[in-house]
Formats: structure tokens, sequence, C-alpha cells
């Protein structure tokens, strides 16, 4: 399977390529009217983006510095650019709201002329965010705006070189333009692969996964994509970070570990080494079902504790799988009951594997229900996204949220997000979870709600996003497994890793940009 | 096999229970004259250390936070505790140069002590430097003194407890004073281990490998302590630091990596949660030859890059192979020729796997030798400190040093840096090799270098270790795998992270450590 590369950038008020969402599926449609009731949304307000409050001299200076073509001030290119695809993201502009526009679009083409933008960004005290596939979550592409001359947005769209492959230590040098099928399309025709697919995969790029400290849904098998990089290079305005002498080692605190993750606060990441695998020749999904939630993740515990992971491990809840989530073409058709578990094996020769954890699965008490369902789950795995899309157009607020803990801690965080958002949204709510990161320690969870639409959706959300967000630091667990902090999750963040914490970012951020135009107000709390 | 930890302290001036060195093998010591000629070196000259630099104010302070019983100032208990245990520290001790030797050692009970011993540094401006084994081998016990009222030997003796232990999760919080014998045979009694084992195993402490990032000799199969680490609480001049919410999450910089391998620069481990295994209730060790050592390394790196680690996986080159080094009891004895590989399996049941891992090394050219040669590795594992007392007790200068790559770069690596060593130290100079640390992209290369000892055996190590330093920063590897930075390897350390890395670390030392009394000179360059 390659992935072929989207041919455009995404909507501005939807998920992806809207050609590709089709129409809500006849059987979600007759769920959602039963559930919620169909309220059909209105059309998305088109508006003009305010004027950019650059300067004709520092316009003038971007483009002698990067070249007329890639300095971009048209309405629909800055529209473009304009927050992440969070649900109150999609809300807002919806509602016509593009207030959080950038000023410019910029485009530099190389290591050097990011470092050179920098330098200009820190001269006009204009605040800079970095731009790969625009899919972020948690208000990561939301700056903050006051006390700056303007936002730009840097498009990495044209650095998307696979730098160099080396085939004896298996690593690849990655550009941070790269989306995930650009970058697999290009390891894939030397035989190599990354193995990195988060359901953003399709839009995402290399530098958003590298600075959002991404997983994928071939964690179990591939790893995290921090677990990944071995090397990156880092431009701030303080000068150049290289990263990456060697696998491992004992030399100090490990710095890769800080600017993975760092949301574009401590600079922009302009090329990533990662750890290459050869394209597996054996491919095999299939659905297993479990008694219940529990019966399922202790499975899974079991395989990770026993070093038998397979390549993918995915663990739908009783709701989940009743509402047939897993299956994106025909969500609410038929269902198995239980729970549903999606196992996926990769490899040269996945049949030993296979065979072992296939025992493993069936004496703890899964049934094996075939490859059909396991393929559906493949078919449909990057598509939820545009679901949510049609659900909002029918007067559904659906939203995603996620977080992970140490498994004796698992059921204890499950039913307390799940109660703190039914508290907040009301029982006509519905709560699905899936657990698809898996660890020997512990494992992800997250959820997707969906509720009739309030009269002020985005406050509806608000209110219940801070009370399971709440609901999961006290539980001990983190605020994201995967979604990264941006801007939603900096309250909570912060009371993560305490104030000694925060305290070593603030002192690492006012080393790497004093002035602090990189990113402004996004992850640091 | 459980570790029995050992009944006293190391010596001052040879490595561990000198009781349990020996004398020098038979074999050896006939190699030895035959390459170097023996020269019996003076006895250890005694001395008293310096008269202890704080005030009776300062001392009464420290006893009325600690009790009596937990402030030494005696010549014997400051002399243990004066420097570590590197070729250079011991030959400083064998020459009765105590000047680095602490003013006073002192001993918390619990994180409250260690916190409430930090703020009274910081007051009286006191230099405080942790202490576990005492076997770090890079200067990482000698901070500067220059400029302090004083330095305090912190010593983490008291903190030994097994605090919690979960096997739901697989989890375990381990306080920093407990040495590996000690941390394994706590967790043996729940049916648990933790498998790290450097060759310092015997002395070093939780504390220590977390503090320098350490690796094991079973690393292949356990992981780095690094890996192991999911949560830890480190105690600063600014507060509390507790991390580790989750098994791994995307909130923001993983700053659990920041604080492994941190040395002491940025606060006291007080407490470490590692992830656990099972006791293996099987464990087989055996031996296999290679034709040359880049055979024996592509056999590895086949296994690294197909699945297929075993527990423990180490390679010797050509001459350390011919000097029977893997076997400590018999150095210069019976050889087998070619390379020598250790290859161990642990596990609940190894037969499948080890059938695996065979059947790819014979495919890779390798011949099984059997067990009894993998059983004397075992048997000798953390026995080569001794051989180098005994070396040094013979006129022969002997001593280590390690670092990592990529794998297309380990031959250019090997090379240049033996070739540095010979430059340095002349042709009666052996330098041995083995990589016992394996990874998908690449491996560790440790070094033993034997020379007969020149007139200032410091200025001579000082010279051939320098030039080892510079090549391996030359040919773009690390300055260390797990011997961690110290004092000895700052200069190459920041010619490997470059000066905006150097910023960072400065930063955070400034924001944690405003007065800098956090272990002066170690780590930070």
């Amino acid at each position: 399977m390659t992935h072929e590369p989207p041919s455009h950038e995404m909507h501005a008020s939807r998920w992806g390529d809207p050609a590709s969402a089709g129409p809500l599926p006849d059987a979600t449609r007759d769920l959602v009217e039963l559930a919620f009731g169909i309220r059909e949304s209105p059309a998305a307000v088109d508006v003009t983006v305010p004027v950019p409050s650059l300067s004709p001299g520092q316009l003038e200076e971007l483009r002698v510095l990067l070249g007329p073509d890639h300095v971009l001030t048209g309405d629909e290119e800055r529209r473009l650019r304009t927050r992440g695809k969070s649900t109150p993201d999609l809300l807002r502009a919806r509602a016509g709201d593009v207030a959080d526009a950038p000023d410019a679009v910029v485009r530099p083409g190389s290591h050097a002329e990011v470092e050179a933008l920098l330098a200009l960004a820190v001269r006009h005290h204009l605040a800079v965010v970095p731009f790969g596939g625009g899919t972020s979550v948690t208000g990561g592409l939301a700056p903050r705006r006051e006390g700056f001359a303007g936002v730009l947005s840097i498009d990495l769209v044209r650095m998307k070189a696979l730098r160099e492959v080396d085939t004896v230590s298996m690593t690849a040098v990655l550009e941070p333009g790269l989306r995930g099928p650009e970058a697999e399309a290009l390891l894939a025709e030397e035989g190599l692969l990354l193995g990195h697919y988060p359901q953003s995969f399709e839009y995402a790029s290399i530098g958003g996964f590298a600075a959002t400290r991404s997983s994928g849904q071939s964690s179990a098998g591939y790893g995290r994509f921090d677990a990944m990089v071995v090397g990156l290079t880092l431009a701030t305005p303080q000068g150049t970070l290289e990263l990456g002498s060697s696998p491992a080692n004992a030399a100090g605190p490990d710095l890769r570990q800080l600017v993975l993750g760092s949301e574009g606060a401590f600079g922009i990441i302009t090329a990533v080494r990662v750890r290459v695998r050869r394209l597996p020749a054996q491919k095999v999904y299939e659905a297993w079902q479990f008694g219940s939630f529990s019966e399922g993740a202790d499975a899974m515990r079991h395989l990770a504790q026993n070093a038998l992971m397979p390549t993918v491990l995915r663990l739908s809840d009783e709701t989940e799988t009743a509402l047939n989530l897993a299956s994106q073409s025909d969500v609410g058709g038929g269902t198995t009951g239980g729970c549903l578990m999606i196992v996926g094996h990769e490899g040269p020769d996945v049949a030993g594997r296979r065979a072992l954890v296939s025992a493993a699965l069936e004496g703890l008490g899964g049934t094996p229900l075939g490859e059909e369902r396991g393929d559906a789950w493949v078919a449909g795995r990057f598509h939820a996204p545009y679901l949510r899309d049609s659900l909002l157009d029918v007067g559904v607020l659906a939203e995603t949220l996620e977080t992970a803990t140490f498994w004796a801690d698992r059921e204890r965080l499950y039913t307390a997000v799940k109660d703190a958002l039914t508290a907040e949204l009301g029982d006509r709510t519905i709560v699905l979870c899936h657990i698809s990161h898996v660890y020997e320690t512990g494992c992800s969870l997250y959820f997707t709600v969906a509720t009739p639409q309030a009269e002020d959706p985005l406050e509806q959300w608000r209110a219940a996003k801070a009370r399971a967000s709440q609901a999961m630091i006290d539980a001990g667990a983190t605020i994201t497994h995967h979604h990264a902090v941006g801007t939603d999750h900096r309250e909570w963040f912060a009371q993560e890793i305490g104030p000694v914490g925060v305290s070593i970012l603030r002192a690492v951020k006012a080393e790497l940009d004093p002035t602090g135009v990189l990113n402004p107000g996004v992850m640091i709390p």
C-alpha cells in the first residue's frame, strides 16, 4: 500500500479534501437522528481576513530574502493557515471568525533562509508560527498576537527533500515540510519505510511529528515518533542546534528530547534524522472480540509485558464497538458486541509472530473475527475527521481528547474522564473510548465525544474539555498522549509538570528566544 | 543468581573490596612481563586529608538538621568519598593526593532532608556533590572548590527503600542510595528484576544510574537505564520537580530526559520510578566465534535490525579476543582466535528466541563455542576493575574509554580512536575493543588501553585521553556512551552539542541553581 499525497491544501473550515469526505453514511445519519435529532447547520460564513499589519518595508524585506513568489499575503492563503483543525477551530472558521489569520505566509527553501527569517522576525518583533500540515487540534497554530508587530506563518512546504539515506545504519534525513505520504513515498523508492501513521497522516508533516512528539497508529510496532528520531537540526534566534552524535549516549541530558515536543516555541526544526525499516513484505490486519473493555485491556497488557507486541494494537470500548466506529465506512452499522480489538502484523514474514500473539489472545479470552474487519479498519483509518465535519453539519458537536496512564490507573482514569464529560454535557452525550497506544507500563485512552450542539458550542466544549482535562490531571495522568500542548492544554500541562518544570521551559525559551517571537503563547504555560 | 551486596565501602585507592581482587593471574603476569616488563609500584602513600573548612556553626547547623550521627568529618570518611575510580583518580589516591576531599560527609534520610540540605548549602555557599556508589570514572565526584565556603558530600546511603511496587503496571519506586545488588535483592523478593548491570553494578547506585544515564551489560534485552525510568523526583534549590504522569506522552518536551544525565548539576534525584520485569526463569549465556571484528559487528547489526536481540550481546575485537579479556579469571590464557561474541538469553522460556538468534548467527558466519565460555564471562563480568589495580601495581597504566556511533561509521571510528591512542602512547601500547551495546542504528565501542607507565602517568594519560577524545568528536561520534561527562569530558561534550546546546544547559542550571552550588564544574561546559 502506498499513500498518494493529497493534491492540495486542506479546506479552510473542514478537514482535508471535502471531495474525499462523502455524505454521512445512512446508518450514521439514522443513529444521529435517533440520538440527537438532525439540525442542518448553516453554511459556513465567508469573510475577508483582516488587513495585514505588515508595513510595505517589512514585506519588501521578506520578498528580498525569499523571492517575491514566497511571500504570500492573499486572503485565501492566509485563511488556509489560520488555526488548526480542532472542533473549536472548525466552529470559528464556519462562523467566519478569522481573527487569527497570519499577516503573511512565507515559504523558506532552506535552513539558512529559516535562520534569516528568524533574524528578521526578531528585528521587526514579528511572531512566527511554523506551518507543516496545519493539522493541530490543540491551538498550536494560533500564537498570541498582542504585543507583536504581526504574525508570520512560516510554511515549510518548500523543504521536502529526503536528504540522505543510510541503509547500513538504517537512518534517513528528512526535511520538515514532507507530509506523511510524501515521506513514505520517497523512502519506499529505497525499499524503506518510517511507519508513522497518526490519524492526521495524510496532511501532517515530518516537522510537525517532531515538534509535537507525535504517536502513530502503528506505534506498537514502529514506536512513537520521538523513539524514531536519532538526530535533528533546530534553527533558533540564537543560532543552530545540531544534535545526534549516536543512537544513544551518556553525554549529559538528552537534548533531542527537549526539542521534540517543543512545538515551535524553542525554534524551527529544519531536518530530522530518523531510524527507518525495510518495507514489510507482509501485512495482515485482523479483528478480535473480547467480552469487556477490561478484559481486552488486560490482554493488551499481557502482550506488552511479554514481548509479544504486534505492529498495530487497538481496542474499542463497548460503546465504540457498538457504534462500529473502528470501521469509518459503516459507523452505526452491524456490530460484533463486546469489545473490538484490531491487531496488525507487518514484517518480512509475519506468520511466527502472528501465531504467538493469536495463541496469547485466545488464552486470554479473545475470539478471532478474521481479516475482513481488520481490513475495514485499515481502509478507514484516516477517515474519522471527515465524519466529524459531517456531524457538525447536522448539529452534532463532535470532538476527541486523549490521555495516557499506567495500567493500574487505567480503569479509574477511564471512568473519571467519561463521568466528567457526561456530567458537563448532559445525558444525551455519547462518549466512546479506545486504547491505541500500549507500553509495558501503561496505555493511552482516546475519547470521542458527540452531543447535541448548544447555542454556544464553543463555550459548551470549553467547559466540557476543562472538566475532562482536570479529571485527567486529578487522576495523575497526562493532559495529552499524542495531541501536544498547543494553547488549549497549557493550564493543565502546568499542573502536570509543576512550577519547577514550568520554570525550566521558560528558562530554555528565554535563552533561545529572548524576545519571545517563536510561536508565543504556545506550549509553555 | 542473586547478588550479595558488598559488605563495606570501596577502598580509597583501589576498586571495590581488595580482598575480592586476588593476585594477578599467572598468565596475565607473564604477558605483562613480556609486553611491558614488571615494575612493582610503590605502596600507596597514606596522608592526612586537609583540615575541613567548615565553621563550627555550619557543622552545628548540619548536626541539628540531620542528627549528629549523620554529619561525618573524620579523615577516613572523607578520604573514602574523595573523587571516583578513574585511573587518574586511583593514581592521585596512590600518590597521597587527597586535595579533593569533601569537608564533610552528610547523610540525609529523606527527600525533605535533601531539600533542607540544599537550602543550607545555598545559605552558606557550600558546594554539594551527591554520592551513591562512588564509582564515577569521569571526575563526576570532584566538583570545583574555588569560590565556595566548602564542599559537602551528600551520601545517599540512608535512602535505600523500595518504596512502591506495582505489579500491574510493572513499575517500582526506588530510592537513590540503593546499590545495584541491593535494588535487585529487594525486587527479587517480589519476583521482579530491573536488569541493569553496568560493570560498576556491585557498588553503583540507583541515583547514579539515573544521574549518569547509565547503560548495563544486558542493555540489549533490558534497555538502557534511561529507557527504564518512567518517573523521578528531583530536589533542587528552587523546589521539587516531580515527573512521570504516564509511560510516554506529548505534553511538551520530555523533561525526564533532561534530568537523566544531569549528574547532580540540576539537583539531587531522590526517587526513581522504573519499569521492572519478572525474574527470568531461564538464563543461558553462550559464546560464538566470528572471523573478524567486522564480521561479528555485521552479525550484531543484523540481529538489531531484524528484531532478534538477545538479552546480552557483546563482541570482542581480535586483540581483546586474543588476550581472552572476556574471561577475567584467565586473561592472557587460552584463546579462541578470531573474535569472541557473548550471547545471553534470559526469559520465562528462552528456547524459541535462542533458536532464532542462533540460526541467524550461523547464517552470518558465526561458530557456536558453547556455554562454558559464556558462563566464564558471567562469572567475571564485574571483575575488570580489580585487574586494573593489579596492573597498576606492576607499573602498567591501564584505563578504559568508550564512545558510540552509527553503524556506517563504526569502522572509521574504531580505527581513529585506536590510532590516536597508539600515536600518543607509543608502539608498546595495547588497545583492545569490544562492542557491548547495540541499537538498530548503531553501537558502542569500548576501548581498554594498557601501556608501560611513564614518569608522569597522569600527564601521560591526559594527553592520550585528549587525543582519543578529539578523534571521537572529529569522527562525529559521542564523547561517552555510558560513562557520563563528569569533569573529564566537558571540553569535548561542548563540541558535541555545540554552543547552543551548552547555552541551554547553562540556562537550566541558572534557573534551578542560581548560586551554582550543585556539583559545580561537573557536566556543564
